[in-house]
């Protein structure tokens, strides 16, 4: 046999939401880059609902996009409805959500991968990681495929989603793949427990998709569209000639949850066939039924999945009973009698590695240069997955190029939120983004996602002359706007304080200043919001300000717990653990004090003198 | 476990080009289809090359498309390219072929799955055929399928394609399975042994394909499609509009063809590890240099696999050669001297049956109700499968019906052609269609596949209103044009005698009868092919007749062929495999003799008395 070797800078193995944006990432940024996966046929596929978007996961679309990646154009091209969640909450709750035609969103990820830059898209099943140690530290040099060749590279980022030693369950039934008809890895699995790896597992489930030719949709309700869609990238000019389908919303009833009660000890999550966690929001039915017992309706929402297919997603019943059940449960409800099922709903057990074995940069502690993105880390979701995607491609290049990591703090965006939670807190169950666990959501807004993160992405390297001067020309008219709104008296007020009233809205302030027409609605929402919120934008800037000057007292990689004596032994294993990089961090480790901290903080600095 | 049971009248296994089709025109029959397939997202998958049609295979989707089926009208939605290749040639020669946007044909035909009436399309994973036996005679019953259920029906199709046992082989390296990515079907094989079924292994191969940025177009010679793009179906009014895309051919060389030669012992054909035979008239590239050792160069064509995709076929240099040799083949390659390669060529070993089990009708001679369809006959070609996954799926909703069979003859259709030749004499190598094959070629043209074919489907109940009044317009154009052909005087000769001179053309005879000028090309065409070629037409009808004399001679299912003393021990043994169903056909079998064929005529009268 002739070994085949091919060199590149990265490599990514898995090209779903976070293996795509990986690769797109470090492709941008100069590296030469390989993005492997097993079957070129599902690069970008969405394995469950054909969705983007959501509340907070909408905020992580808006910021990968603000940092020049794919998802939000991808979504933009090949949505066929959009709603602004949570309109008539405060700007911080809005989340953009659309629901996708999956094939066409699947198809188009793929073509972007094929056209990039710098990226070979390429269709390679990797049985092995690569590595060398040298006195003491472990490296990744590459990874081996089938068919005898080695792709060799400094930077791997590993994205296997849920394909990692997989098994798929619908009641008592179980087939080893990460998604139906789909295999399982078993090779990788392999080499991070020969690294030493800590693997657990998680599980995930999906629900059956219909035939919409067998549903009753007139005794169903209808939920369309937002009439203005609004566009998930800040380079998409307008959606406004989209033609949007509608979804509809179902109710399962109390004959159904009779039957899934009935049928409790064959569900594989109660019957003990599954040990392993599922995500906690988005709960099988038969987990919603013994949950909220006293519940005798659940919504379920029927979503197309494409313009020119019949399948029907159904978001709500996600489920691993067996499939009479499943037959049963659909015939028990309302315009879904004669549904027919073309899929069944399935459980999916997978290994992750848990996230405290990363760095904040989304390397491993354990490996040097092998990065860790998406499910593998014990998220859920493709916005989760998008998000580490791009870090972990982003700081694979700047490694390669000898850069130091750069990660966005907890602040400056969502992503910095997941980041830092996975790495610092772990995750004992899969997860998902909230607003509730950002601190500072009233800076994190959807809308303004680009001005937290394009101006960086733009000296990181990630974003192209479009997306520069797109940014520079909303930033100009948010200065006009300003200034025209300082100048301008209304009642003897300047325009900007006279905003601040309760009873002012923009049109009003508009309509008496002429040069104020010219500023388009996405500048204007900046400029009205900057002013209505600048208080407890303030607020939570001072808040922002205290944790900076935390986040100043660096400790070091190496650092010694061990060597701080009266250090608790909890607080000692758990820092250990962790190695935060900064008191800021380390403070947010769970079962560290403020005693600790302040045990650290002296032992720092009497090291400094 | 709780086994749940689904009845059909017909069950499809797999869901390929003769899989879509049979279930389509069971459907179409009013037959309760089911439709089953390991991965809804392959449906109607183009495994290999992303076009439809050819010299003797185009002719072959003009029959589909005029009993009703969707092949045709697949390809003229989702079609990049078309052209009418041996144009120069007569008519009996002409063949239209069309490159497909490979995945937007893929789910086109998964969407008309979806949408037909009485079809149940489902994901679902056959384990096992189930069957009875009842006074020595075997009867199919339905499946079993993964999650413990089963799908009973009294007639079941297996489309199993390229999967069953199946191996890759890219060099040295053998990977399980029927399609790079995808999984083997083991548990057919294991019920069509037990079965007593004779099984038998080809193998076929599929070339690598490159990434289009990294091709040099401007060094490649170009391949436009038609000025005037030629639809498949007669439903399809016109491709004018359509936006082409070209194609490119490239050229292999010396280099190419020494640096194969001094790999050939890493070949899995000539190194022994892949024994089974391959399709003679697609060979691989090693094959052609073996066996075309004179040629200094073969064309390769690039074909685009899409509108929305970079990734491109290279029709010509199909090869199971190892990776290294690959890359390094196209390195050499003027045009490909950087192109990437996204997925490597491959070979693929699969179970067959060898078709002379069968009955014309598809259905298997061992267990009653048990159609076979593609493929696993020992075909090759999506339009060889696609003709008969359209025979099984009628002639199982006939059987269960309680009606007759149907199957075109040799000189009604190229899909009886194919059919005879595969239940009559079998084949040793992948059989795929040209016009040599049909005797009745000048018959069997593809400009008139819907007069030779339409009025049939009808009677039989594949067709729908818009095809019968569309088929009867363009008769009664036809009858009209005669009419007036005849009744029309040019230099005292009547004009259908006129247009028979070889100076004379439809645009002349058209010119002095206005009425013709109503007679639209395709019509138009039909009244001169009828009038030029009456002569030759005739003769090869002459001919039909002698043999449709002979086919009146059945030959009963039962027949003892033992019992006649005198046959010959070769004659006896083919006729009792074979068991023909009328004299004609006997007369078709290699190793038969006219004196055979007189003991049997001289038996079959002496049983009639």
């Amino acid at each position: 046999m002739t070994q085949s070797s091919y060199h590149y800078d990265v490599i990514v193995i898995g090209a779903g939401h976070a293996g795509t944006e990986a690769a797109a990432a470090a492709a941008r940024l100069g590296a030469k880059t390989a993005l492997l996966t097993t079957n070129l046929d599902t690069v970008g596929q969405m394995s469950c609902n054909p969705a983007i978007g959501g509340v907070a996961k909408g905020q992580i679309v808006r910021e990968v996009d603000a940092l020049g990646g794919l998802m939000g154009k991808a979504i933009d091209a090949t949505g066929i409805q959009f709603r602004l969640l949570n309109k008539r909450k405060g700007p911080a709750m809005h989340s953009p959500r659309a629901q996708a035609d999956k094939k066409a969103y699947q198809f188009y990820v793929k073509h972007q991968m094929e056209l990039q830059p710098n990226l070979d898209l390429r269709q390679e099943t990797v049985i092995d990681l690569l590595t060398e140690t040298v006195e003491g530290v472990t490296k990744v040099t590459g990874v081996s495929v089938t068919g005898d060749a080695q792709f060799i590279a400094p930077a791997v980022i590993l994205t296997t989603g849920t394909f990692l030693k997989a098994i798929m369950h619908t009641g008592e039934s179980q087939t080893a793949g990460g998604r139906a008809g789909e295999g399982t890895t078993t090779g990788i699995s392999g080499s991070l427990n020969r690294l030493g790896f800590e693997v657990e597992r998680f599980k995930t489930g999906t629900p059956a998709r219909l035939n919409a030719k067998s549903i009753d949709f007139s005794s169903l309700e209808l939920q369309p569209g937002d009439d203005e869609p609004q566009p998930f990238s800040f380079l998409t000019e307008s959606l406004a000639s989209l033609e949007q389908l509608p979804c509809y919303i179902a109710h399962t009833n109390d004959d159904v949850h009779r039957l899934i009660r009935a049928n409790l000890d064959r569900a594989p999550m109660y019957s003990g066939q599954i040990n392993s966690t599922g995500p906690r929001y988005c709960p099988s039915i038969e987990d919603k039924v013994v949950r909220f017992a006293d519940k005798t309706s659940h919504q379920l929402f029927l979503e197309p999945e494409g313009r020119r297919t019949e399948e029907v997603y159904v978001n709500g019943i996600s489920t691993s009973l067996p499939r009479d059940v499943q037959d049963r449960m659909f015939s028990m409800i309302a315009g879904l009698e004669n549904a027919q099922i073309m899929r069944y709903g399935y459980a999916v057990e997978y290994d992750f590695c848990p996230p405290t074995q990363l760095w904040p940069h989304m390397e491993s502690k354990r490996v040097n240069g092998l990065f860790l993105a998406g499910q593998i880390n014990g998220t859920t979701g493709y916005e989760e997955a998008a998000g580490q995607g791009l870090i972990a491609g982003l700081n694979a290049a700047r490694k390669v190029a000898g850069k130091d990591p750069w990660v966005p703090t907890r602040d400056q965006a969502y992503i910095g939120v997941l980041v830092d939670d996975l790495v610092t807190a772990g995750t004992d169950e899969p997860y998902r983004m909230f607003t509730s666990r950002a601190e500072y959501r009233l800076l994190l807004r959807q809308d303004n996602a680009d001005r937290r993160l394009t101006p960086i992405a733009d000296e990181l390297g990630l974003i192209d002359a479009d997306r520069r001067s797109a940014f520079q020309a909303k930033q100009k008219q948010i200065d006009v706007a300003n200034e025209l709104l300082k100048t301008a008296r209304f009642e003897n007020t300047p325009g900007d304080v006279y905003l601040r009233r309760n009873d002012v809205d923009w049109d009003q302030v508009r309509s008496h200043v002429p040069g104020l027409n010219l500023i388009d609605s996405e500048a204007a929402r900046q400029v009205v919001y900057d002013i209505k919120y600048e208080g407890y934008i303030n607020r939570q800037k001072m808040e922002v300000e205290k944790h900076h000057r935390l986040a100043e007292k660096k400790i070091p990689v190496a650092f010694d717990y061990n060597a701080i004596g009266p250090l608790r032994h909890e607080a000692r294993e758990k820092l250990s653990r962790v190695r935060p990089l900064n008191l800021d961090q380390a403070k947010r480790i769970s079962g560290v004090t403020p005693a600790d901290l302040a045990l650290v903080l002296t032992h720092l600095e009497g090291r400094k003198k």
